[in-house]
């Protein structure tokens, strides 16, 4: 290298004026003026303005000539102040430039996919993959990393300070599928026997609590193998923590504290304290869900009560098959056409149909108050009671019922919530509302399985209080589990686990795990449990998500350096690809699959 | 939990005397002393003796009484000043103990496999390994952990404060076997497809300084299925970094404050810089290896040039086949049977034989003066000349020679200068001497494979001033390749990379790569070379090794949590382990392993 760097673009200003300095970067913009050659370099501190005159070298001017935009170069000149009227602004070396005297060009490029310098969102996902590494260097390309990066040393930081230590545990593990599928790694050495990718290090933080390790995080990579909906990963990374003689009410204000010191530290925003709690049962019925954004109100109504002498024949069919009916208030009035798309929306998620009624506080008879094809069928005090359950103060409200099982009613008006919201424009933005649900219950009934499984896992403690209910009624025990949701998304999950080998034992009966199964999966876990095993819990969090919700991207690939896609494909380097058929045949393995075209 | 934990161990002391505190933690031991209780409480900060006195309620001196070692309790009580003559001043709180009025225990736990108050060096590794959480919990367990866990943060605090970002590159990759065997992860979408799991981020680091980045860190796992031999790990922990516009000397000045840093930190040692560089060719001239020990002298010296004329026929022959003579002088006189046991230790690494000279500085006669069966070979001026080349001036030496190929020879005399330093006590211990090991050969010749192969990795840059040598003799072209080498232990190698897309194509092609493998494999990196990639170059550390060369421990599995042992199986966990055969069917493969007793 000729010309060494001697400082980033983002450190000059007005006090460099007059000095020589010698900048690295890439030529973003690149105009000619009657012979002036302008550059607006680029490295990942800033932008400057770089200009080759008339009277420079000609062997100089020859190679800036050259230069083309996305070539990398090193230049050196004399920083000035910029001619009057041509101060940029927008940028911090706006009042400066370099007059360049020597120039050395490091590497060439095509012409990028997409210019650097504009809005990339419109360039299509699987471009910008495919080109990662042009994206990043874009301008604004680097900012989520940066800030990713910052955010993880502060939760260090936080936690460092806290006691918490910092502790690897092993990517090759032991395959203990409960929940997602594992990802399987052949070995060589052992024909027949596997690795597994951990789904988590649920495992071994609960082992590191049976060490003594008292207080344990761990920034990780995590694996599971699922058909990929919504925005998942294969791979994605979790900020694990495990904490010993500890109770619910520690781990959830140690967090607490935790995501005020990050969200302060990194966007400046102070979180008030102490989060909300929310128990899952008053989730499903004011929300209906156990991820409830409260950054709005709306709450859905149970109307079952209301409506138990209705007439109405969608109504009276729905609970007479033991379901409910349960209503959503709109603050606004909406078009036929508008209506119709709502009753598809709620059609779409398996309600049979949406009933609404439009409700005009001042309207002076009936018919203004009231309008919708259902008013008929009720008594003119059910529908005052509507207008009191809902503590109606607007003008003109849309009242939406949805007569359904719980499940579907709560699912489908718990969407349409979000969605009106949304439409309504009613979600505040820049806001951030954490709300912990708790009281999950245990374990919920698998048809497919035809067995109990777990709702959050099978180490998961059970209220002390329903522990009598394991042996009656193990679908009504609650769990001592604490979810995280911020702004309507989990990106926190945890509980205090089981440390009693009897207690654990009783649990995987109750999941119809046999000791035989047990052992050969959880053996190592239930031996650990027998030798002073503390009372512990802790939790995890996406950290993905968390940033992703952060910096108000919308999706988690926005926030990964090189993310795979929905299907688990890496658009960069190509993987999964071929191997060797000797790769495999090492592995003790054969083909298993057909003959497919390459493209696949 | 009844008896909630106030204050962790290692934070009381006298202060404490007369107040109530609650503690948890660990029986170490138990004592009872007619009707007093005594216990050896322990929690990873410190140890506390807590007494049950006769006059405590019943109850809980019952309580009291069912406890046995390693029980997990809480302990609620007055802290008062030890009896005089009772102090322990081993333990912080050996002026104080716990007077218990209430006692919880939260588990109990059977008998440990082996004591944990007393030395765990005698107990064997598979024991320890099995039972980790155990020996974690004992008094030292944890050290090495506390210890990894605050060097990884210094390593980022210093890394953060010169403007590296941490960015998580993927594991679940793409196969590009060059070097060692890639651990493959089969993929269930893409029938015939794998990812792999990394063996370094290599490409990753350099897309990403293609990308802008400039500067990139990251502490990662890295995977290699080799065949285990001495201390190496099927996953292990790399320092990864990569550096934008840097030459080689930018790098090194790093990378001694980077380890200035850390060990002034974390040893409150403070590092001699610059550290010496020496050539490869130098290192194995003087040293017989390319990672010398520099905390003892004991050069080699080539003796080809004295014995030239030689009429000895070992050493005739070896010259003659285009051989070598070097020598070791060992500053001390060796029994027959230590002479015997070290021709054996030659004979082991390859020597026929080994060939010694004893010399007495004081000796009268020649026979004083020259002890050998072969001195009657020799002139007395080539012997004298010995004395002078090995700079005598101890009282009595042995001179050892390997007369051989250049390897042998090296490689013999290699070892034994380690052995025999280590055999006559004249290593320093407790000193950390680093040296640099640079201009290393870009490629070997592989007898194997029948090819040239790089001898770090296909992305390093050839020294400019040996370019022109790649068309005409590649074997003497130059890396600009550094390796970090610590008291003869690599800890540390890296390199400039090849930034440019055509000297990259033109490498794969010296080592015999096609353009269609190089393009499948590699043509991610090709394609990133054409859009600006900048100079650059990196290195990577093996932390595992860096942090047990810093602690004085003899293997990484001391360093790492849970790992795995020789033969790549995790004890604590039984991995790997047999799946299910739908998991390997739903992957697309099959079985291709005989059936094997299931013990193997």
């Amino acid at each position: 290298m000729r010309l060494k760097r001697e400082v980033y673009i983002g450190e000059l200003n007005k006090d460099f004026i007059g000095k020589e300095v010698t900048v690295s970067g890439w030529v973003l913009r690149r105009r000619d003026h009657g012979g002036i050659i302008f550059l607006d370099l680029r490295d990942r501190s800033g932008l400057l303005q770089v200009v080759f005159e008339e009277d420079i070298d000609q062997e100089v001017h020859n190679l800036a000539d050259s230069i083309r935009i996305e070539y990398v170069v090193s230049v050196r000149g004399k920083i000035r102040k910029r001619p009057e009227g041509m101060e940029n602004p927008k940028i911090s070396t706006g009042d400066i430039e370099l007059v360049a005297t020597d120039v050395e060009i490091h590497n060439t490029s095509k012409t990028p996919p997409f210019p650097l310098d504009e809005d990339l969102s419109e360039v299509s996902e699987a471009l910008r993959l495919k080109y990662r590494y042009l994206e990043m260097r874009s301008p604004e390309g680097l900012t989520p990393f940066i800030f990713r990066h910052k955010v993880n040393h502060s939760i260090r930081e936080f936690l460092n300070s806290r006691g918490f230590l910092e502790i690897e545990t092993p990517y090759l593990t032991k395959s203990t599928p409960e929940g997602a599928r594992d990802y399987l790694v052949p070995s060589r050495l052992y024909p027949g026997k596997f690795y597994a990718l951990p789904q988590s290090p649920q495992l071994f933080k609960q082992i590191l609590m049976v060490a003594g390790v008292d207080r344990y995080y761990q920034i990780v990579r995590c694996f599971r193998d699922e058909d990929l909906r919504a925005d998942r990963q294969p791979e994605f990374t979790q900020l694990d923590m495990e904490m010993s003689f500890v109770e619910e009410q520690d781990v959830m204000a140690l967090i607490e504290e935790l995501m005020s010191y990050i969200f302060e530290k990194n966007l400046g925003i102070t979180l008030s304290t102490p989060f909300p709690v929310i128990t899952f049962e008053k989730a499903l019925e004011e929300y209906g869900t156990d991820r409830p954004d409260l950054r709005f109100d709306l709450k859905l109504q149970n109307l079952s009560e209301l409506f138990k002498d209705s007439s109405f024949k969608v109504f009276r069919g729905a609970l007479d098959a033991g379901g409910v009916v349960k209503g959503l208030k709109a603050p606004a009035t909406f078009s036929r056409k508008e209506l119709e798309d709502l009753t598809k929306f709620a059609q779409d998620l398996g309600a049979k149909g949406l009933a609404w009624i439009k409700y005009s506080k001042n309207g002076k008879t009936f018919e203004e108050k009231w309008n919708s094809p259902i008013v008929k069928f009720f008594e003119p005090s059910v529908l005052e009671r509507l207008v009191e359950v809902f503590k109606v103060e607007e003008e003109q409200v849309t009242f939406f019922f949805v007569a359904d099982s719980k499940e579907i009613a709560n699912l489908v008006l718990g969407e349409l919530r979000k969605h009106i919201a949304n439409k309504l424009n009613l979600i505040p933005q820049g806001v951030f509302t954490f709300t912990w649900v708790v009281d999950f219950p245990l374990f919920e009934w698998d048809d497919e399985e035809n067995r109990l499984v777990s709702v959050h896992h099978p180490f998961t403690h059970p209220k002390e209080e329903d522990l009598p209910l394991l042996d009656t009624d193990p679908l009504k025990v609650r769990a001592r589990a604490y979810d995280l949701v911020l702004n309507g998304i989990e990106v926190g999950g945890g509980s205090i686990r089981i440390h009693r080998k009897d207690l654990q034992q009783k649990i995987f009966k109750l999941l119809s795990i046999s000791e035989e199964e047990a052992e050969e999966k959880f053996g190592f876990l239930l031996n650990a449990l027998e030798f002073g095993a503390p009372p512990h819990g802790g939790i995890a969090f996406g950290l993905d998500r968390l940033i992703m919700l952060m910096l108000g991207k919308k999706s988690i690939r926005e926030v990964i350096a090189f993310p795979k896609t929905q299907r688990a494909q890496c658009l960069l380097t190509g993987a999964p690809a071929e191997v060797k058929i000797e790769q495999i045949l090492e592995l003790h393995l054969l083909p298993g699959w057909e003959k497919k075209p390459k493209t696949e």
